[in-house]
């Protein structure tokens, strides 16, 4: 059910229907989004199975105030990845895990804000057992509350728990995933659905993580997560984006592919040269939007300067005979891709793209 | 694919293993769950769609210190509950809406710990079409963070921020949720399977809203969303046990039936006569397992405390000329069943008893 081409630009109807949301944005209650928004799929779904299960955690044992007044000091388990998964009937295809990008959830990948078919199901109908995860630390993953009830308590200074970010609808989403110029004004061609961003705001979570760590746990749980599916492509989002480099630079062996979808940066001049000569043994497909130049109204890079980083990465890559293919979809003469294009109106064309990367590049 | 009645008795090597589990409990790291060890399905799920949304949710604002450091004062949505969803080919029964309960998230009704299939997928496999919620402040329906942040930045005394509750292995599940009378030592019919204990754990969520709400927003929510659905069955767990009866006196248009497993509460005496009228209007089924008069180990009632407030809770029920059944499974002979009984071994015969008093109370 590969698509044709959607058209480039958007229609009139709902450029004015994201003005007159925008006139609204910052007022009263979120639209609710009714369940009869959501858009059925034309032909039933048929799976050899689904789940969901969790890869890797530790068992650590914390003290009654760690863990909540329930009960007495108690061992409790953190750094654990939750994964939900579909396999389509006849499964002919590599499996592909899907990681979302920061104060955001595995919803990332489902139905999109206004109602559509999210990759997640698309990449399963395509024939690949998907992987959906939550971030460690995040959502169904959970997180190690210690700092947070030691702060509660007193025993420690409140400033050892981690800041918790969360996106703005103004200014962290809409300006900074490039909707439009200004907070609730779309560029002209801008393939996001803005009609349905108060939808988008409601999948915000924070990370409990916190910002600082030195290594991410998420980096090896991707990579055994990976050789559990004896050879799996990881498809990586925004923060996640350079996670698995560092996954590969762990275990590669059950890596067979890496797409990232805007990561916030590829780490140009992070790794070793013998780092990048290993990560120059897996194909990579590194894919952008447009309007990467455009202010986000944040500090930090513009999208423009990480673009620009990913393609310093691909040279070091290139020097090393690796594989790594850089697009930004606004080149091909696709226009108005946002950073969230797996809810972008033409998301299944840009969904196309991968897939056929894939079939080029992994074999069955 | 109605199951025979399972064994009531447990394979002895499980109880070994069990045992074999409680030597080792509290050192080194979690068993990491391995794929492999998921039993796949034996036939085909059809599905005629499946997806995500949320329900409700109101947008706010909040500074910059209280989203974190990414940008400006901007806007967020708090309070919205996140849905996953999937309605069977040729449905011909009514939703059923799964709510799980306290520190666990939606995961509760997939996939069991020791990987056979839950009841999220049996009863779409049953005809229903189901729902299954993460409770508003948890897991991917996100939190307000923004106490959080005025905590971590000094603008408030640290104890204005919620005490986080986690369950522990040993108290927190094993005792209080009834495995066995000792953390580590099943009882030798216990139905849960206890070799996968340490997978439960990887579950537990802390509740992010705290416990002090005067209302909870969940009990909107799920009014709400059974009037979306145009009728539903709530079948609620543990914490989440008395909410049903706060959304039916809010809006009681849309529930069709309550279904109450093992509610923390059944708030026997909380309720006017008027309010127990009004309940008295949908009929209720309330499940207990075995076990009751266990000693959790922890402050507050016992099982067979809550069985009797239910009991209490039908009394009143009954004088409305309402229709409650309150069961404990042990007394029809069915022995061992603990309080996470959507996980235990016998799981799909507990379903099936649910499912035909849906059949029995609920037109089609």
């Amino acid at each position: 059910m590969r698509l044709p081409d959607n058209p480039t630009t958007r229609p009139l109807s709902t450029a004015i229907a994201a003005i007159m949301l925008a006139s609204t944005l910052g007022v009263g209650s979120a639209t609710a989004q009714q369940l009869n928004d959501i858009r059925p799929a034309e032909s039933p779904l048929v799976l050899e199975s689904r789940g969901s299960f969790f890869v890797g955690g530790e068992q650590v044992e914390r003290t009654d105030v760690e863990i909540g007044s329930l009960g007495p000091d108690d061992q409790i388990t953190i750094n654990q990845m939750y994964v939900e998964y579909m396999v389509p009937e006849r499964a002919a295809s590599v499996p592909v895990v899907m990681v979302h990008g920061a104060t955001l959830s595995g919803k990332t990948y489902d139905t999109t804000p206004d109602g559509r078919m999210g990759w997640f199901e698309y990449f399963v109908r395509e024939g690949h057992p998907v992987y959906v995860v939550d971030q460690i630390g995040r959502a169904r993953s959970g997180f190690d509350q210690s700092v947070f009830n030691r702060v509660q308590a007193e025993e420690v200074p409140a400033d050892e728990q981690p800041e918790l970010l969360r996106l703005g609808d103004r200014f962290g989403a809409w300006t900074n995933f490039r909707f439009g110029p200004e907070p609730g004004q779309p560029f002209p061609d801008t393939q996001f659905p803005v009609e349905a961003a108060a939808e988008l705001s409601k999948q915000s979570v924070p990370d409990l993580l916190g910002t600082s760590r030195a290594t991410n746990p998420n980096w090896e749980a991707l990579s055994d997560l990976a050789l559990q599916l004896d050879g799996a492509v990881l498809l990586v989002h925004s923060q996640s984006g350079p996670y698995p480099l560092e996954s590969a630079i762990i275990d590669a062996t059950g890596i067979r592919a890496i797409v990232m979808v805007e990561p916030g940066t590829c780490n140009a001049e992070v790794h070793t040269d013998d780092e990048i000569a290993t990560l120059a043994q897996t194909p990579m497909f590194i894919l952008f939007g447009d309007h990467l130049a455009a202010n986000t109204q944040l500090p930090g890079p513009s999208w423009e300067d990480r673009f620009n980083d990913c393609k310093a990465f691909k040279e070091r890559i290139d020097a090393a005979q690796g594989d790594v293919r850089l697009l930004a979809t606004a080149d091909t003469g696709t226009r108005g891709n946002s950073h969230m294009m797996m809810m972008d109106e033409n998301n299944l064309q840009i969904a196309d793209l991968i897939l056929a990367w894939i079939d080029e590049k992994v074999d069955r």
